[in-house]
């Protein structure tokens, strides 16, 4: 039944708030001002505007990642979308559902081969799971709810809607109800007995991955933990870990390649539960990139889209630990507070002590970070987000999306200079949305986790040349400078004490505020 | 023959050097890294590291448009790309070459599906006209002479090489020649009669594009022009317009329809020499996209890729006008001192009268600068670049690549702060080359051409909540404070007199300075 009142675009939106999207995060032109207008009839839909397209991209994978259900975003064109591109590939990689709204020409206009015109779902197709472009206004509902339907099948996935202007401006819109949401899949049944047996002492190892990392299911695993006597890791890279004082602490397999095949050359038997075969980030001469070791039975019991909890539940119950009480359970314990000059040893644990009940911990913290893990087990209870996809710049996109997902927590978002620099202009819709983010800005100045890939490729003696493509530091970036231009409230510190009173600061307040940590 | 002692990243360097190209523009990752350590084994590639990609490839942009011959950008991964897509769209728009360099895993890891694994090819490809993955040392050189030659094809096209991380570090590689430029494309010569009879008086119209808008071509035309009465213009969007006192001055299709309309309006008959016919930029409901009137005769003699030259020397040959003097040569002129506070009025006029001798004008003002183009057509000889396929934030990248390919020249970027923002990154770039861009930023403070677009759709009376969407004033941007945070000397003027003195040390002294216009 076409409705002659309603529009395409006001169609798209009573679909979108009906299947429970409820945040849009935007960066609009010519051809989504129907949808900017519709947003004006139809109420309940809260639009976040990012001054570039990966801000907003990046905030949709933050987004689902605290609120479990996908926000729109709504771009112009190809090159809008081509803008959110690489933190939709890292999205995508953590298992985050987007529902991308993208505005194209009307047909007879592409025919024109007008300057805006590109192949929108060509830039779409290698980040989404999901891509359809909408013929008509009468369209648009039906679209739009099967796109929110891709984007909630588990763990979540990216669904691109191409939308014609015609399509928006048309009357005849048809709003849609929600449609359910997919099942996870079934986890891999067959080999539960088997998974069960393998793990049987110190040499085996139950990977965890994804929506294994909740505090019930990590509480899951931390008794079969217990009762089997195998080891408990997580990935590398975890969209949302949930971790801190009185949860299961699981530590995470290394970056560096050589630390990881030591940490992982014990385990002969891995089950894997929502997590992959670990592999190396990169490929390097003469290195292995499978991390196990050689030989080493692997047994896939549930990927990232299976139902986990169950899985966990009957690997719990085949292994007799259902009443077995966890182990790992991580104590509340903080390090000593220190003192003095900020250096990498010292840093982590001012961090460790100032992570606030609740707090959400948005980790772009590159070669800065490596330590952090470790010191922060102890903290109050915390989620801790990785990116998962490897595409820097996903940070402080990220923060807005589970600022905006969880108004009531506080997010600290720890990230490298050279990263954050990505997506700088996220700071201005901190400051706009009012949003409790501290940014600690890490400034080494420099690429400096390239440095030691260069050693890791094998070039030896790189010359100076090769090390100016690595620095940062001509010019320095003022990190004070740059946020109080975009409305954030700043101050760059050196020492330990100067560090724990700004985010004290930053932590209690309300809204933004970025800490420059010089090391 | 192969080389033992060289591996396929030299084999690149020293064939991209082979074949004329001098400059990458780059930000590059653990992939890229023996390209990186080959820029010091191999003498003679400027490398200008970017902070974020989109500063790469609009940089390349820039570059081609004024040195005529391409600059290679490096790229990370499918990621890397992504970032710098939206600006090699414009590119392609433009008319411009690029060869792009992008890393990617050896496959052993593609197999592994590692988390920066992407499909870069169907990335690459809405942007490319060309684009290959080596796959191994030994072809590296030969698909660098290829993909060189590519990009010099007429008028200039995006070529991508996908180089995987083992075609890098592997010995074996052969560097090669430079391959022959080819030849633009001969003009539509069966209609050369018939384009020569048709202008014939002042309802006709040569519209010129790309090539044809040099100093030389638009003297040609100006011959035309004086012989048979016909009228010149420009596309709205010309990737590098020479003008200024001396030369033939051209005015452009304007970009609102209404009036493009009525400035079409008069011309039965249109020779296009480089030009497409024009269309609207977008499409708007019940508003025609075709702007020429109806019935109007077009005659396509050359396209973008043509041999231009060729095409209006024959076409003044077969009118008779070789001999006679050119039409609508621009007078030494320049508007009366302005004073007071900035309006849109005479901010034209105090522009006009700062341009320098030589200078380069990077124009991505939008709404605000539709006023210039007639003002300054009197300054000194200068050129005049624009945004060719209308995703913003060309700005900043293509002042950094005319300035990197014209170091004697000075550049005026002179833009949006909506569009200054996409790749503010630039800011750091310039001032770490120490480049002579004068950047004027003009503070409207709001997306304001969405202003009028939103009433060119058809959208009336929109909500406070649709209007937020194109405000940029909460929090306003302080582009002083932005600048000095990335090494970059601004201020801030709302007076005539003050922009004049700024305009006055920025195009003088060396360097990059940048002027925030309050409107």
């Amino acid at each position: 039944m076409t409705d002659d009142t309603m529009n395409g675009a006001e169609s798209l939106v009573k679909t979108l708030l009906a299947s429970g999207v409820e945040v849009c995060f935007t960066n609009p032109g010519t051809s989504e001002m129907h949808f900017v207008a519709a947003l004006d009839h139809v109420a309940g839909m809260r639009s976040v505007l990012a001054l570039q397209e990966g801000v907003a991209t990046g905030a949709a994978d933050g987004y689902y990642r605290m609120a479990g259900k996908p926000a729109s975003t709504l771009l112009h064109l190809g090159p809008g979308l081509a803008n959110g591109l690489s933190n939709l590939h890292n999205a995508k990689k953590a298992g985050s559902g987007v529902v991308n709204i993208i505005g194209e020409h009307a047909p007879s206009h592409i025919e024109l081969d007008a300057p805006l015109t590109s192949d929108i779902e060509g830039i779409a197709r290698p980040v989404s799971h999901w891509v359809r472009t909408s013929p008509t206004s009468t369209t648009v509902g039906q679209d739009a709810a099967d796109a929110v339907q891709a984007a909630m099948t588990a763990p979540g996935q990216i669904a691109s809607l191409i939308l014609p202007s015609d399509t928006a401006w048309t009357d005849g819109g048809v709003p849609q109800d929600a449609l359910a949401v997919p099942a996870p899949q079934p986890f891999d049944d067959s080999i539960l007995e088997q998974a069960a047996q393998a793990l049987d002492g110190p040499e085996t190892l139950l990977l965890l991955g994804g929506g294994a990392l909740t505090e019930a299911n990590l509480k899951t695993a931390g008794r079969i933990a217990a009762k089997t006597g195998c080891k408990l890791l997580s990935e590398w890279a975890n969209a949302r870990l949930e971790r801190g004082a009185g949860r299961v602490v699981v530590g995470r397999v290394p970056y560096p390649i050589d630390i990881a095949l030591k940490v992982l050359e014990p385990y002969k038997r891995i089950v894997l539960l929502g997590a992959r075969a670990p592999i190396g980030f990169f490929a390097y001469p003469g290195m292995p990139a499978v991390l196990t070791r050689e030989g080493a039975e692997i047994l896939k019991l549930a990927d990232g889209g299976a139902d986990l909890t169950g899985a966990l539940d009957a690997l719990c119950a085949a292994t007799g630990a259902t009443d077995t009480p966890p182990a790992h359970v991580a104590e509340a314990e903080l390090p000593d507070r220190p003192e003095g000059t900020i250096n990498l040893d010292n840093l982590a644990a001012v961090i460790a002590r100032a992570i606030p009940e609740n707090g959400i911990v948005v980790d772009e913290s590159i070669t800065t970070g490596r330590a952090f893990f470790p010191v922060t087990k102890g903290a109050p209870k915390h989620d801790w987000l990785n990116n998962c996809g490897g595409s820097i710049g996903y940070g402080m996109p990220v923060a807005i999306g589970a600022a905006v997902a969880c108004p009531d927590r506080k997010v600290l978002a720890l990230l490298g200079d050279g990263s954050a620099m990505y997506t700088v202009q996220a700071l201005w819709t901190m400051a706009r949305e009012n949003l409790d983010i501290t940014v600690l800005i890490f400034a080494n100045r420099s690429y400096k986790i390239l440095r030691g890939e260069l050693t890791n490729v094998g070039v030896s003696n790189p010359g100076p040349r090769a090390l100016d493509m690595l620095s940062l530091d001509r010019p320095a970036i003022d990190w004070v400078q740059m946020a109080r231009s975009m409305g954030v409230e700043a101050e760059q510190v050196t020492e330990c004490e100067a560090l724990e009173a700004a985010m004290d600061e930053g932590l209690s307040g309300s809204g933004p505020r970025l800490i420059e940590v010089m090391l």
